[in-house]
C-alpha cells in the first residue's frame, strides 16, 4: 500500500536476539508489527500527558449497588456536556458488588477529574481510567 | 453495622492537613472513604501480582476492522473454556477503527498471556488490561 | 508529641483483617505506620504531576562508557543554572556498561526534559528518574 | 562493527512522521537509538518480571533521621549474604529529612522483599526501588 514507508534501523546482535525471543513469545508474527506496537504506545501515553487531548475512555467502577449517590452522580455524568458518552455495560460480580464499564469521549484531563470524582463516591471500592487518544492510529503527541 | 470497625490512627498534623486538602479536592465525603480506597487499591495491586488470582478482567482493543484475523481470535477467545466471558461491547472510532471491550473472568496469569497474545495480533494498533480480583471487597492478598 | 494527631477511621473487618495481614508480611510494626506511608504515596506521586513543583531528583543513567557524547552532557548537566546537582555515583557495571546516579534539585518538569535529554544519548541503553517533593514530610499538593 | 544488524521494518506513513517529531522533541539523533530504546525498555521490565533475575539496584529511602531502627537495618542490609552493596550516598534533605541512595547487586525478587521492609520501618518517609537486569546491553528476558 502506498502509505506504507519502509526504513532501515541497525542494532545490536544481541538485542535483536532478546528482542525475537520476547515477540515469539508474545505471538508476533514478525518485528515490523512489534515495532509498531512499541512505537503506537509511546506515542499514546505521551499524547495522554497533555490534558486537552481528546480521548475515547474506558472508565471501570466496581460498587455496592446500595450506592444510591452513586447512581445519581453515574446519570449526571452520562448527560454531561462535557462528555459525549458512547456506551455502557452493568455486571453483576456477586450478591454485593457491581461492576460499571463507561466508554466516553472527551478531553483526557476533564475525563481524569470526573473519574476521580466517581472513585472517591461513598460505595465505589475500586475505579480505573483507561484512556486512548481519539484517533489511536493518526495521533498528533 | 456490625461488619464495621472503628480503629485510631496517630499522623503528624501537616501530613494530615496535606491529605484533608487532596481529598477535598478529589471530592471524598471524609477521610474514611478515602484511606479505604487506599487500601483496596494496594490490595488489589498486591492480590494482582500473583497470577493465580481469580479476577474479573476487561481488556480494551483498539483495531482496524480489516483485521480478519483478529476476529478468528476473539471469536475463539469468548468460547474458551479457560474464560467465563461476560459481556463484550463493540465500539466504532472512526472509518477504520474499532475498540473492542471484553469482560471476562479468569486467573490473572491466563488472562495476561491471552490478553498480550490478542495486543500482538495484526491489525491491533493498542490493547489494554484492567484487572479487580474477583470479590474486590473480600480480596486474600 | 504534640505535633501528632489521632483520627479514627471505620472500615469493613474483612477488608482490616486484609490489611492487617498484607502490612504483618510487609513488615510494619503498626497500622499507623502502613497508613501513612500510603498517605505520604499517595500526596507525593500527586505533587509531582505539577511540573513546577520542588523536587529532589535520582537520575539512574546505564551506559556504554565510549559515549563520549554523553560525557559532555553529564557535564553540561552538573554545571547548568536550572539545577543544583547535590552529588553524583559512578559504579562499573562490568567491561561495557557503567550505572552514573545523579541527586540533584530542581522542578519537576525541567528534571523531566533534562532527563529525557540524556536518555536520549547514543550509548545510553537504559535511564530512569526518581523524584521526591522537596520536603516530602512537609509536602503542598 | 560486525555485532551490528541492520533490519527493515514497514509501517504506516502517518505512525512514522508522529513518531520521528515525538524522538526530535526528545533530542534523539536517528531513529536507530530510538527505537533500540523502546525495545531495551520492553526487555528490561520484561526481565525485572522474574523474582530471580541478576540485577542492579537503586534503593532511595527518605528518612527522619532520628530513625534509629532503620540506621541499624541499613548496616545489616549493607552486611547481608543476600547482596553485595557496591555502593552508597547520603544527603541532607532539611534539618529532619536525609536520603540515602543505595546501589546492590542481588536477585530482583530478593531486592524487592527487602526494599520494602526497610520502606515499612518506622521513620521512612518515603522509598523507591530501581532495578536494571544485571547485564542490561546483554539481557535474558
Amino acid at each position: 500500500m502506498e502509505n506504507i514507508e519502509r526504513i532501515g534501523i541497525s542494532l545490536e546482535k544481541k538485542l535483536l536476539a532478546d528482542f525475537d525471543k520476547l515477540i515469539t513469545k508474545k505471538g508476533y508474527q514478525n518485528r515490523s508489527e512489534a515495532i509498531r506496537d512499541l512505537i503506537r504506545e509511546k506515542l499514546s501515553s505521551q499524547a495522554l500527558e497533555n490534558p486537552k487531548t481528546q480521548t475515547v475512555a474506558v472508565v471501570v467502577l466496581v460498587y455496592d449497588h446500595h450506592a444510591t449517590e452513586l447512581m445519581k452522580k453515574l446519570t449526571n455524568l452520562q448527560h454531561s456536556h462535557l462528555f459525549q458518552t458512547i456506551s455502557s455495560m452493568h455486571i453483576h460480580l456477586d450478591a454485593h458488588n457491581c461492576m460499571e464499564i463507561i466508554a466516553l469521549k472527551g478531553h483526557a484531563g476533564e475525563i481524569n477529574n470526573t473519574a476521580e470524582n466517581l472513585i472517591s463516591q461513598r460505595g465505589v471500592t475500586l475505579g480505573k481510567i483507561h484512556m486512548v487518544p481519539s484517533s489511536a492510529k493518526h495521533s498528533h503527541p
